[in-house]
């Protein structure tokens, strides 16, 4: 087992099953040289990421054809366990004006979000956090 | 009640408390020129995040005096309720050689984790999705 610091490194097939099993990820991307990072309701389908949006930056970067990270985690405190997995990929609009659940998607909030973007992951890691390897 | 995109704007006092709360928060840096997202164990103290880290990318950005982005949320799908704050300022080490439980963090994993980082919000915003708002 690979590790980096005491953190067990995922393989990217697990990597992929744990960003398609976690409900809420996160975009993180630089608006105006700053970084910003908000969450968005996910797919994955054939390892594409794929979220719903309305205007705002995270359109705009994927409008722009920008390289974006893509985080989701999943902590149990009590346990002491938990993942953690980033994709890095560019960010492209697939097409817009659809409907909520197109692709499998439903974003939480109401409000238009009408834009399919995806984010083809070109990197891809992860760590978990075992019990046992647990401070 | 301001909103964005029939999300809630929080104030800055409703993000400081939120981020207080928080048990993990993720550090958004940039690595190499590509954008990387890692979770932290964190504490606000005086408005101030805190988190322990080993020799890394987020202590290369706390020592190279980066600008990042932190951010941290909680969602209850089945309620559809939610919320994320997003915290953006310069990274800096405070000190090194410190123990677990310094300025009451203690990270979630074993490993050498022993450098104090210190992220000094100046930007600080964040949204929440009501159950009455969401789709």
């Amino acid at each position: 087992m690979l590790t980096d610091n005491e953190l067990e490194l995922l393989t990217e097939d697990e990597c992929r099953a744990l960003l398609a099993r976690a409900k809420v990820g996160r975009v993180a991307i630089t608006m105006g040289a700053l970084p910003a990072v908000y969450p968005v309701n996910h797919q994955v389908i054939d390892g594409d990421i794929l979220f719903l949006t309305g205007e705002g930056s995270k359109l705009r970067a994927a409008l722009a054809g920008s390289v974006v990270a893509f985080q989701a985690d999943e902590f149990d405190l009590e346990g002491r366990s938990g993942w953690s997995v980033l994709a890095v990929g560019v960010a492209e609009e697939v097409c817009h004006d659809v409907p909520a659940g197109t692709a499998g998607v439903v974003p939480l909030a109401r409000g238009e979000r009408d834009h399919l973007v995806r984010i083809r992951p070109e990197i891809l890691t992860g760590r978990r956090i075992n019990p046992a390897d647990a401070a």
